[in-house]
């Protein structure tokens, strides 16, 4: 069945919010196997409001619309959805008292203004959800072949709306729609021109299942996607895609759905019984607080020495001044020693250094803006990474940071492997 | 002008990324006084992309599309784009050699993939965008009384693109569309009900100026706005509200559109002439990445120590053992000691520290989690804050650091205006 969301609100149109429904819903109904196709946003503007939902119910099966339900004038979402279906509007009892009922327990005794009771005009034959987390009721109309659904807009009323209003009526009016399995492969260490490269074949005419590659900051991700009748087939859909996968990608290091480095590292030190620490220059502390993004990471983390002057770098982490002198802190030289240095501070079994030039100002020809050396030191000697990222100030950090996490990770399992 | 905005990609109709580059260039094209009035979200399915564009281009002025232009099969706006305005698609040598530039800066010297050829095909006549931010160049078309611009979709290409390219481009096709002028007010010290309380009269019955509030993590944001022919109108529209609401919020200390505290920290260190460093624990190096998020912060910033454990709060930061013994890590004590240490380790000025429960583990009735103490030692004294913050692991430890630079610029602005 295919699905369009429509979003309705000027303040989506004037970039004031961010549009968290559709995600929202777009992810649900992917779960329930609906095919969601399109996402429009239109104002509140009645002419475009009844071309887009016009346009929508020629093109999908279902329609669902989020916000326009409210007591103020602005909020027509309703009336135009009634008045394509072709439903007179009818004053529902039922539903002004529970409107009346909330008003009284969230304002005090109040009579509901004449806008209020406007939510309770109801298309003619429409199934009503009634709305326990705010005013205004939803509905669900079905005529011609086409379904349109209105659902309120405030993300919290319409993800309760959503989740016991109208998928429950899904389940029992359309049964299921099957079953979809993903498996998101996230890529540190490959761009995505080369990863497609190595999966190309795999890549060209899917169907089902598909597979899909996104660049995100640090790393790319590879989603693999089976859509099928039930659970099991989909999961059997997957398997051998599954495995060419990973077989072409057996040596990278990879994380997987919502793992990040930091996960990984986190697993790979625990296992190895590790006690790991930072150096920052560059980053700041980020590494830091990407390894403490991870709830326990006190039992392996000691923490990072930001360092962001040679003073501190000398003093905290014993980088000798002779190195800060001949080779600059943005050298392989300083990173091998603030690594070293770290380790020393903290007492830790392995430690990752960043020092380099996150811009905007501060480049030279040999010194690129985003030029980072990442050192890591542990039982097995001292690396140093250089790398050049790219993006604004806080993308190369976060990039940079990102990375030195991998790097510590890649030694580790570099070495497990010998 | 109307403008449509149709972001491209099946990960936002699998719900997998939300669209942020909707809101983006909606915020930026209504401060330049165009009229978005769609939004689309189209998957990569070649049938339905050409449907979109042509509906858009039937309803809209300026259609301006993300995504789809990178060197993946998937990646087909441009090629539907350049067919809907009857442009064949030309090889641009000089597009190769700067993406083949790209490639080699990024990658080392290796050759161009034959995907990342593609991104060098260029419509007809299409006034070309180089894009420095990545190596997907956006192209802008026009004819028939119609403009259509593609944009790549990663959002900080995207951002860079629309800032170095789009803009200048729009403003010297199309010229001046009126004026927007705005300014957002962040507020960090106080709820959304007690800023709406003090400002409420003026929220009601606004139509122009308008003002509008949101809540953000850390920070609750005001929007002010005027729409009028000129600049100069528009800011006299501006001028009244802004001067009353800045009165009614005269004993905060807020941040300016898109400045954040960091910025207001940074400036203000500057003229005094301090020196600032920090100690996380609970924060794990946050407050030092949002810091050094700021151009040009190594010259007033030092560094933070980052102490994960009670060891390195004494080793490195001096707390003393009885302290940590006798009140906890977690305590008004420990934070104290160590912000001190901080100052005397990096020898700075100002220092400011973290230490608390992030979650989701670890909490008891004495100590919730969400519980922070933040110290801030400086030549007044050392002050410590104790808050607790809601949300998961990650929100609890954004909150508490942009908190935490907040409660230093109080420290140094309640001190210097005595």
């Amino acid at each position: 069945m295919l699905v369009e969301l429509v979003t309705t609100g000027s303040e989506l149109l004037l970039g004031e919010i961010t549009n968290y429904n559709s995600a929202y819903l777009s992810k649900q109904l992917n779960e329930l196997g609906y095919f969601v196709v399109y996402h429009t946003t239109v104002g509140d503007n009645p002419q475009r409001m009844k071309d887009v939902l016009k346009t929508a119910l020629s093109r999908a099966d279902l329609v669902i619309t989020t916000g326009g339900l409210g007591p103020t004038q602005g909020d027509m979402t309703k009336i135009i959805g009634a008045e394509l279906m072709n439903r007179p509007l009818i004053y529902d009892q039922a539903i002004a008292d529970s409107v009346q009922a909330w008003v009284t327990a969230h304002h005090g005794t109040v009579t509901m203004t004449e806008n209020q009771k406007r939510q309770a005009m109801i298309p003619e034959g429409a199934a009503i959800f009634d709305n326990e987390a705010g005013t205004a009721p939803g509905v669900a109309m079905q005529g011609g072949g086409k379904n349109l659904v209105h659902l309120p807009g405030p993300p919290s009323e319409m993800r309760w709306m959503y989740e016991n209003r109208l998928k429950p009526w899904l389940l029992k009016t359309f049964g299921s729609q099957g079953s979809i399995r993903s498996l998101y492969i996230k890529i540190y260490d490959m761009g995505e021109a080369f990863i497609e490269e190595r999966l190309m074949d795999l890549v060209k005419d899917q169907s089902n299942p598909t597979l899909a590659m996104y660049a995100r900051p640090g790393f790319v991700e590879v989603r693999l996607t089976a859509r099928a009748d039930s659970e099991e087939q989909a999961e059997a859909l997957l398997e051998p895609l599954e495995e060419e996968v990973r077989s072409r990608l057996n040596d990278q290091i990879v994380s997987f759905n919502d793992e990040t480095m930091a996960d990984v590292l986190g697993r790979e030190v625990r296992q190895a019984g590790y006690i790991v620490s930072a150096a920052e220059s560059c980053t700041g502390g980020l590494i830091g607080s990407l390894i403490t993004d991870i709830p326990g990471a006190s039992d392996y983390f000691r923490g990072s020495a930001g360092t962001y002057c040679n003073e501190m770098k000398e003093k905290l982490l014993g980088v000798s001044h002779e190195t800060l002198e001949r080779y600059t802190a943005v050298s392989a030289e300083t990173a091998a020693e603030m690594a070293d240095g770290s380790r020393r501070l903290y007492g830790s079994d392995i430690a990752v250094s960043t020092t380099g030039i996150a811009g905007p100002g501060g480049g030279t020809e040999e010194q690129p803006v985003g030029l980072v050396y990442t050192g890591v030191s542990g039982p097995w000697g001292t690396l140093v990474h250089r790398d050049v990222y790219h993006g604004g100030r806080a993308e190369i950090k976060r990039r940079a940071a990102v990375r030195a996490i991998y790097y510590v990770v890649r030694y580790l399992v570099n070495h497990k492997n010998k």
